[in-house]
């Protein structure tokens, strides 16, 4: 095959044919076309787009790269949801054990952080012993025994998904919708779902900060999804402050536990409660909204939930008292406790400027090969429209060491600022609800700018 | 350095630093950063263009990857020609030997055709013994003693363009005018000029078939030029036609030869003069454009530029004798005429069909690689807007064989189209002048509506 027409071809604007795309995966795959080739293409598409069966051909095919599960005969709904990733979402881990309480097959594959978002994979690996580099035989045993797997990328999963993704990497290349929503729907469609949930992030802390990129994400994916068969609703959630209060690693599979014991904080609680009522009325195992949040909500009061995350942890290798005992997990060496400069209401808390701050502190990773010390991270228990008072403890740094505490202090400087009042309203906690349908507007104008972006009292 | 950021930069469309292209072009050149990056880079200036101190700074880093020649205290003035390629391009076999002869050195690199377009090299090694890859400092010495020289690009000289050219060769990347600027005046720079002269082609048979295009690289040529110190010109000249009429590599050295003898077809002659005007000007060995055209006339008929010639082709290897008798050079197995279909007036001799033709009749290249038959082409009696009468022979076909013959007829019965009159009027043979001071336009456009695009009497 002659690579150079099709380069010139996707330059120049035009659209490829679903088997030019199929035989350049296959061709990358098979390592016959060189990076350098591909790289230009992938330029060129962030240039020029894709058109929407071009997007199907070539998700197809970064699929076809590798094995599709296939659970015949097994009539259990099989549900995932899947975030574009922000600072403080730790939502998968509580979701996946709650959902899987309610009756609901959560075949969960997820990354490692890298940059300023952390990775749930990491997350997990904070718990002493847990495994998640199971073999796929094993994955699916646990899942149809369980209801729930907690997995990263195996091999055998669009590989061509890990090697485009590899090179976009380091070619400037990431940021465009039709191969993130190709490489996050590759992986996901070969998970053999019948349904999917997308949290997809949007203010200033995502990968994608503009709420019309956040908008254009979610129906691309959507699109691909129903094409495939795979009904899919996606939910813009806030990402200009950090979800929950705990951010790094330990901290917030801390705090996700905390959630399945009932004490999460609200903002976290409204987004997992907000995206299960989806995954179970997508499952058909409620038929309103009102009854879905009500059977969650029983599911964790009643301890189910955290019993289930339990039964996954220990099946996963993992210390299962953790749920019990959250201390068990690494402890930083150091901590302090961060006081309020000023008098007044926080204008922002930039989860960006933390997300950052957690990787030079050591518990994120700037290059894929980087260990990460789990313990490291924040507790910040303010939100943009609180009042705070001069002196008023806000937050907690976690660390390695007095540099590390010197490192946190000085990014919440940066993040936290306070002023007279709010400059800028934060975005709506849930703004918009997005199905093949359409978009739907979730924000009360109103009422959004009246009260804080979280509910602490005070 | 990190790389990633300076991709991201430009494909946002930021600028980069003259120190960044500077250590781009250094990493590149010395292993140090890989064709995957750079080639995402490329795509990314082919979209968002360069700025023009960019510009300046990346051909100034190709510049610096290797020799500059210099001239200290040799007062000949040195200018060189350089055209963008066209089908029937033998203009720089007369004008180096018919300027040198008029006191001019000509230090003339060139390249060797790839794709539909001929190159000078291919022609010059059509001549048994010529060599072209004469070290360089051989080529300086022959520059001083006959006052020109005809090698192709030289290890020493930029040889980040030749990198950087290769990889655009191979990623769709080719046609950017800051890029393709670049590489030109890269190599041009090195040549220690005290003066340029560019034939910019425009037309169906174009690199850059829109004048526009052709315009805004000519500009960009001339001011990457004059900021350096080197005076530069443009001329714009007609690429929807051949230029003569043999198309091939021996045929187009025969032409040549027969230039230099005062047989040159009209638009040959043409478009070589007004090179040559320029180059004579600009070198102040004469002070109009008229004395300037004489001179140069009258060192055609006086026998003066066919020596130079012999001198040249002796001094590099070749047998002189082709200037005498050009039937020294490889002959055609086969030859068959072509004769007009029908009675009407030419409406197209399409310069791209019979380029592609002789590639795959054997004389051009499709891969660098590739060895060319040297005596294969046409020769073509006809332009757009002359008078042809059904079965009056309009061309001739030189071929390997039979299979040539063949493939040389079904282009030609493409290529030339014959109808009641005109529909699209031919390019003015020379239509616009550029210099540092803006483009003039040279055509008349009632004249040129008249004429046909030559003067073929009938």
């Amino acid at each position: 095959m002659l690579v150079v027409p099709l380069i010139e071809r996707k330059r120049d604007g035009g659209a490829l044919t679903p088997e030019e795309w199929s035989a350049l995966v296959a061709g990358y795959t098979a390592g016959r076309i060189p990076d350098y080739q591909i790289s230009a293409l992938l330029m060129a598409v962030v240039w020029r787009g894709l058109e929407r069966g071009e997007l199907a051909a070539l998700t197809d095919a970064m699929i076809a790269s590798g094995q599709r599960l296939s659970f015949e005969g097994w009539s259990t709904p099989r549900i995932d949801k899947h975030s574009t990733g922000g600072v403080g979402d730790k939502v998968s881990l509580v979701l996946a054990p709650l959902v899987a309480a309610c009756g609901i097959a959560v075949p969960m594959m997820s990354g490692r952080g890298l940059g300023h978002t952390g990775g749930t994979l990491d997350k997990l690996e904070a718990i002493p012993g847990f495994r998640t580099d199971l073999p796929l035989a094993a994955a699916k045993a646990q899942l149809q025994k369980l209801g729930a797997v907690l997995i990263g990328q195996t091999p055998e999963i669009a590989p061509a998904d890990k090697r485009l993704y590899a090179l976009r990497d380091v070619t400037g290349t990431v940021p465009a919708i039709p191969l993130i929503a190709a490489s996050i729907m590759s992986k996901k469609l070969a998970e053999g779902l019948t349904g999917l949930v997308l949290d997809v992030k949007h203010g200033s802390g995502a990968f994608l900060p503009q709420t019309e990129r956040a908008l254009d994400l979610s129906q691309t994916m959507i699109a691909l999804g129903e094409d495939r068969g795979c009904p899919t609703v996606a939910l813009l959630t806030a990402m200009d402050r950090p979800l929950g209060r705990a951010c790094g690693n330990a901290l917030e599979t801390e705090e996700a536990i905390l959630a399945l014991r009932g004490e999460g904080p609200e903002d976290l609680m409204d987004v997992t409660y907000a995206l299960g009522v989806e995954m179970l009325v997508m499952a058909k195992v409620e038929s309103t909204a009102a009854k879905a949040r009500q059977r969650l909500e029983n599911a964790l009061s009643s301890g189910l939930a955290a019993e289930k995350f339990e039964q996954i942890i220990e099946a996963q290798g993992g210390n299962p008292k953790v749920v019990e005992d959250p201390s068990v997990m690494p402890q930083a060496q150091a901590v302090e406790v961060f006081a309020a400069r000023s008098t007044g209401v926080v204008t922002a808390v930039e989860p960006r400027t933390i997300g950052q701050a957690i990787v030079a502190m050591g518990g994120g990773r700037t290059q894929v090969d980087d260990v990460v010390e789990p313990s490291v991270g924040f507790v910040i228990t303010v939100k943009p429209g609180d009042k705070v008072l001069a002196g008023e403890p806000i937050a907690s740094v976690f660390a390695r060491d007095a540099a590390g505490i010197q490192t946190g202090f000085e990014a919440l400087q940066r993040a936290i600022t306070v002023g007279e009042k709010l400059v800028e309203r934060p975005l709506p906690l849930i703004s918009h609800r997005v199905t093949k349908k359409g978009v739907e507007s979730l924000a009360a104008p109103e009422r959004a700018r009246a009260a804080p972006a979280t509910g602490r009292k005070r």
